[in-house]
């Protein structure tokens, strides 16, 4: 667990730094956030998620947080440390929510002012409305927190950011490169919500509804996507994924080839391959 | 509802079987059962979900029931009724829970007796797992029910399959030809158990699971699959399943194309037209 004396600053009141402000503050800790919506702060102000919030980016409120957390869409994120970074006070660690990292971790890290130290992480959780009013810390329980380090990262700030996993609820917390990273994500994520994306968007029947079964609901549950933030990650990984799309589709013709040849026999093999392995991914 | 002095006769206490005798027993109705298991009748007796039942082809029992379900696999559904349809006495309305229609309906309607009448049922509903210790009620609550009749069925019988099906709990009872019902079922059913079994066999990476999101999960839950049975169902609808998987392809295919040439407007008028059908089929 975290240090209960530790000045965390959030910036950024999304889904998920809403969702970080409210685990958080219930866990007893001070937690002070900047947003861009004086809304924002209202609402989580009401909801006890905060204990002081501001649209400002205040001097003083930034030098003295001990760990800042940054829950911003990627870019934003960048420029956001490009432009303000030099207010963050030497001895202060912050991290990080974002999706992908190749197109981030090494930029900020050139960016931070020396003495502040950005260790990355990648929190397995979210849902598919985005919004402070969204917020819900239950998200957390059972999911997977990735840190990613690189050979900038001292040992105690990996430590503070495996720490924070932990006092937010995640259950499995692990440690991947960047490139292992941005390798499993578009596997695991993007192609996935690619195939979602991708199966709502071949048919316009608009009878669907009144006959389909959970199969599909599941299936194409994350095929209500933000596209701002997604289309983003995708293109800032469009190695990856693209790579993870070819071999996805290779796989899909595989099994296409039984289905049209009436191949049963290796259609079956591949029904049990993937029932086998199916079989380790239940909670 | 079903009339309740109805003596009702379910062949077949699989999952589906088994939660339909569950139910209709529940309901107060008459319940009596053949399958091939003498451990399967046990199990039903004990758990109070039929009032009697034998693993024999017992010739009173079938001729003495009103409404005689059929919760077999598609083959041998029509193979019994080859063998023994002759045991069913004319003003028995008989009904299935068969998932394909094309290779089922006319076969089994030119198969019945003078006099029988066979009205065709698709339950949107199941489970991963097989066997009557998975048999569940619940799965038929919010779920879909579709009738298939030809113009060899009666007003009558359609009454009854559509109160079977509301009985059971079934939120929305529909009516669809054999040729859409194949159609609908390739796109709804068997094309996301395509998807999610190629993506799946996609990858033997072990460590997935431990940086796996929710995304990946609900995508690839159907991926842990029934071989035996969804083999046989791809392959008596292969051709309409072969023109959803091209439909599929040619979606996943213009998203990747997206990606790969970086056309980000592109990439997110598809996602707003994937979010915007998604919603509708929010439960």
């Amino acid at each position: 667990m975290l240090n209960k004396d530790l000045k965390i600053l959030i910036v950024g009141l999304g889904l998920l730094g809403g969702s970080y402000a409210k685990k958080l503050t219930a866990e007893g800790y001070h937690v002070k956030a900047i947003t861009r919506d004086p809304k924002t702060i209202q609402y989580a102000l009401d909801n006890k998620m905060i204990e002081y919030g501001t649209t400002e980016l205040d001097a003083e409120l930034i030098g003295e947080s001990n760990l800042i957390i940054f829950a911003l869409y990627p870019k934003v994120f960048i420029k956001w440390i490009g432009k303000n970074g030099h207010m963050i006070k030497p001895g202060t660690v912050i991290t990080d929510v974002t999706g992908v990292k190749g197109s981030v971790v090494e930029m900020v890290q050139d960016m931070i002012p020396d003495g502040v130290e950005f260790i990355s992480a990648h929190p397995m959780a979210g849902r598919e409305s985005s919004g402070i009013a969204y917020a819900d810390d239950t998200i957390f329980k059972g999911a997977n927190y990735i840190v990613v380090p690189t050979e900038k990262n001292s040992p105690e700030a990996i430590a503070v950011c495996r720490e924070l996993g932990d006092t937010l609820g995640f259950e499995k917390i692990s440690e991947l490169s960047v490139e292992a990273h941005d390798k499993m994500i578009a596997f695991l994520s993007q192609l996935t919500h690619c195939i979602a994306v991708s199966l709502m968007c071949a048919s316009d029947d608009p009878d669907l509804v009144k006959y389909t079964g959970d199969s599909f609901r599941d299936l194409t549950r994350i095929a209500n996507i933000n596209d701002e933030m997604w289309s983003e990650l995708f293109l800032l990984n469009r190695d990856a994924l693209v790579q993870e799309m070819d071999r996805f589709r290779e796989s899909f013709d595989k099994l296409y080839a039984t289905v049209r040849d009436g191949k049963r026999e290796e259609m079956r093999e591949l029904m049990r391959t993937s029932s086998e392995r199916r079989r380790n991914f239940n909670k």
